[in-house]
């Protein structure tokens, strides 16, 4: 196996300025192995859902090559549950439910096949199970990235770090970064963070784009500016998975490969955002990603 | 004469996490003018300033090459004042007073000498004074820059927006040309101003960079991550004064050229926060301009 995911597969109820979706498919794992199956089928996920999760949408991903041995599905209980409506300008909301269910006594167990796995992608969960996953790979993996949020720094720093420690690239946004490190600089943040333990470093700014560090390199990443951002629910996830996809593609975690990796995962974020759910992530071409990553290309282009 | 610039020449006191500056230089031609002054020897400012006005600070800017013929120096009246305190994260501050003093009354005279300059800035003044300004022109000039702030949306809306059909690129933040388009997109704002009139926008977001925009073309400049802000006053300016003094050193309007423009005012932009005031202006050699503009190219660079 190349690529192993752990996080959330849920329902999400979202409500934003351009309409609702009720109960959609949602979840951390799912945007990320979505986006990521556009460049590799070689990959899992680990996590958990009640039996209330449809049937055909499990079925769907395991048709994008996504294999599905590690998600436990557990009769009598309901899956992870999130409802949020986004403000009118859409870079804040405010999450009206969040209903644990079969999250709340969650053993991530991850099944042989995919203990080898080369590259592994922790999604935000408590530290302690995105921790118990890296020690059940048989072998370090050459690379793992940790997604994590700022309610973990709030309630649970101590062990946060501690697997912060174990990872070798943190991909979290601008406020995270800031609270995580105690500096409001960016470039500052990032050198209290290198010392934390992951030698690169994704910085997500939203609207504003993306920067990636490592050592004393950095490289910015615009945002694509759109004119219609209906649902930006996943767009981190997507993100990480279109990012961890790329890598685990190409092979090379060198910094060169890296700027490439957060292109794709820019490109792949742009188009979540343009439907509700994971609507757009289903139904895209090769051609479109493509496209859109010459389109981030001609976006920052100038020659002096 | 190849670029004039009108606005403020001014006195600030400036409060931020790093220090105080009591009654500094400051002031929209100013900044504009010292950061054009290393690109363009042939360029003149039309201002009003009171006798309280150094001058040394006059033969400073008179030896960078700044024709002072169109400042009027007001015996027994006092400069314009300015004081603002920055909060702790320097992207928001609270104007302490506004003293108008010379300003109450300003009629700009253009000298004969600056009526036929090629490349017109209008630094941020009332809408009527910038009309003024550009019906003094002995001809149109070949391209007119203008700044304006949300103030004069809220209290000059219809003279504001009869100045802005007159001219080529309007330079403002992502604040004010959202309020001014009423749309929240950026790419439907520029669709919006463009019908105002400007073929060309520029939106400068502050540590996010800056987008230039014309027609369906669109162009995504960052800003450069710093680990220390001293001071952001004036950093508008000396960007809008990097960007029309490389248009006129340049002398070609361009989108291509346009964008290195951005690059190249980004770049003043980033230095003149390094320090309280013009401080880091008039200690910029060519080589640290170069050695920084090279600092964007690899900052955005990758291959796909």
């Amino acid at each position: 196996m190349s690529l192993v995911t752990v996080g959330t597969v849920a329902f999400d109820s979202i409500e934003t300025p351009f309409g609702k979706a009720d109960m959609v498919v949602g979840g951390a794992a799912t945007y990320i192995s979505l986006a990521a199956s556009y460049f590799t089928k070689d990959q899992g996920i680990v996590s958990v859902v009640g039996d209330d999760f449809p049937e055909e949408e499990l079925k769907y991903m395991k048709k994008r090559g996504i294999n599905l041995d590690g998600l436990e599905i557990k009769p009598g209980e309901k899956s992870f549950y999130w409802a949020g409506r986004y403000h009118d300008n859409m870079n804040k909301r405010d999450t009206l439910v969040t209903d644990l269910n079969v999250l709340a006594d969650f053993k991530p167990k991850v099944p042989l096949r995919l203990r080898s796995a080369k590259y592994l992608m922790l999604g935000n969960l408590t530290p302690e199970i995105q921790l118990k996953v890296i020690k059940q790979m048989r072998k370090r993996p050459k690379l793992i990235a940790m997604d994590t949020m700022n309610f973990w720094m709030d309630v649970a720093l101590d062990s946060l770090k501690k697997t912060i420690k174990q990872v070798d690239i943190l991909i979290i946004n601008d406020e995270e970064a800031r609270q995580l490190s105690g500096e409001y600089s960016l470039v500052k943040a990032a050198k209290e963070i290198h010392k934390m333990g992951p030698k690169f470093l994704v910085i997500k700014k939203g609207e504003h784009g993306a920067l990636l560090f490592s050592d004393n390199k950095m490289f910015y990443a615009p945002a694509l500016p759109l004119a219609e951002v209906y649902d930006p629910t996943g767009a981190g996830d997507t993100f990480a998975g279109g990012f961890m996809g790329y890598i685990a593609k190409s092979g090379s975690t060198s910094f060169e490969n890296m700027k490439r990796a957060v292109i794709y995962g820019s490109a792949m974020a742009s188009f979540c955002v343009e439907a509700f759910s994971i609507g757009r992530l289903k139904s895209l071409r090769a051609s479109e990603i493509n496209a859109r990553v010459k389109k981030f290309e001609r976006l920052v282009a100038f020659s002096l």
